[in-house]
């Protein structure tokens, strides 16, 4: 016998993200996670020398869910000078109830960079003040377009500032935001940032904190999503400690990688300050509870979420129903 | 930008055996293993409780090789009353030097089933006795067709005697087995099986020994196949303790399940007595040395396997030339 499973082109999964529930479906994967109705086994990992690269495995299901999903995604560092993308993948989605393959989303990564940006969102919509002046995008890559673009779902805030390392990424950035309805103006430091935004998302690959806690003023929110290794860090320690309030899309995970992992290492902080996003959208844990307050979400990204956007996806495609 | 992900089907994969030397690539694979030139980390696992069911994810690559292949194996056991099968899954083939998915196979579980039969033809030709009078197979199911299917590679013996727990399922077996042009006869028991055959492959679920020590004649290779979990067992312990020689696919992982497993449990048998399979294949371990020895290989299943038998698939593709 032959079975059907669906092979999905990554025009067809861009078209159903465009009829898709995406800030719900991550609203509803933190919920899953913090509410421990998700099995997601540690993360497989494979390393490459020459050229550098690296696979991750991510995997998954939520209980009483149709399916369960295997995401891969690759990241090559050496792939741009060869015009190539550096991060790729895909995602597999099986039948939970007799295991055969549903459908093959070759995404080429496009699902776990929207997946990422949706989340910055989520975190916003939740713990951001509610009225947002000006909102402050630390990093011109990927993600920092897919964050502001994202947020445009949840505030009808339009001005931005930007910081980059480089002046020509910078410029692209504002010209590409520009033709999606932002006012975006380049910073010359992050201090600029600080100063005049009250909604910041740090989306860079530093490895020492680009966000100062005396610089950080009272009202402000910080989704920090840049780091997902125990190496990388964007924020001061400080500014976790001194933070109203500290949340994470995984406390477990964020003990090991991302910003609280390095917070945890000074004095002042404890994990048991630290709230998971699921909880705060699931109404069990306390969100932002005056304008006054710094909040801050560590980002660090959890297979819950490829799960739910695969699910979003299957959902809205035109030529057929699983599930 | 758009990139080409092959994705071939289970015709156009049983086309491409066809042409390959999956034999060929099963000793590459051991040799590749036992040299350490093979990065293997450990399986992912997700388990289902209603109905029951299990995914398993293998994944690794040879070092210098062009390509790393993740496979997925589903076990849902409720299937066949469904009219489906139990077992499925699919094979993913990156690109090494990018990260990009090169090649989805949907085999449905077929080249695991393949490479599985393989590496069992695979045994027989390093370890068996020169002369087989009669293959012994015990077991009526895929395994079973499959590794008889594949002796005839490494074998000119027809005669076969085969023992199972059904007679029903035991007449299908030697009528399938009939029309690939082996004569096949049933066997009341396995001391039948001892008795006549001087290679013998066990391929059931047993988890009490079908296989007494007393019973295994002087000059019999055994290739025991069914067992891959620390549960399963179809040897009686007292059997390898005996043995002139004891081989492993993998001395590590039949340290943990298996028949080498189960005799560690039993006084007179030391794991420092078992040499592995690649080694063998390889020259750098003695494999029989005489007519007149018993021999046994213990077969778990490593993913070096799928390694090796999806890049003899797409070799063999004729549409394609990738690597």
């Amino acid at each position: 016998m032959s079975m059907s499973t669906l092979v999905v082109s990554r025009d067809d999964i861009e078209h159903a993200l465009g009829g898709a529930d995406v800030l719900g479906a991550m609203e509803s994967a933190f919920m899953a996670y913090s509410g421990k109705r998700a099995i997601v086994p540690p993360v497989g990992e494979l390393l490459f020398d020459n050229p550098p690269g690296d696979a991750h495995i991510k995997y998954g299901y939520i209980k009483g869910d149709d399916f369960f999903v295997i995401k891969v995604a690759t990241g090559f560092y050496d792939n741009p000078s060869k015009g190539l993308p550096a991060n790729s993948g895909l995602m597999l989605v099986f039948d939970a109830r007799t295991g055969l393959p549903s459908a093959v989303l070759l995404d080429e990564g496009h699902l776990t960079n929207v997946r990422t940006a949706a989340a910055g969102a989520v975190s916003a919509q939740h713990l951001a003040p509610p009225r947002i002046h000006r909102i402050g995008i630390c990093g011109t890559g990927v993600q920092a377009r897919l964050q502001l673009q994202q947020l445009a779902e949840v505030t009808e805030c339009r001005e931005a500032l930007v910081w980059g390392r480089s002046s020509e990424s910078t410029s692209a950035y504002c010209e590409a935001m520009s033709r999606l309805g932002f006012r975006v103006e380049a910073a010359k430091s992050t201090w600029e940032i600080t100063r005049s935004c009250n909604l910041i998302v740090t989306a860079t690959i530093a490895s020492d904190p680009i966000l100062a806690a005396a610089d950080v003023q009272a009202g402000t929110h910080i989704t920090a999503m840049g780091s997902d290794t125990p190496h990388k860090n964007e924020l001061e320690p400080q500014l976790l400690a001194t933070a109203d309030l500290v949340v994470a899309d995984s406390i477990s995970q964020c003990m090991e990688r991302g910003e609280i992992h390095h917070a945890l290492h000074h004095s002042g902080f404890s994990v048991g300050q630290v709230v998971e996003l699921g909880a705060v959208v699931a109404g069990d844990a306390e969100g932002r509870t005056s304008e006054s307050q710094i909040t801050i979400c560590d980002l660090t990204g959890v297979a819950v979420q490829d799960i739910e956007i695969c699910k979003a996806v299957l959902k809205n495609l035109p030529y057929t129903q699983l599930g």
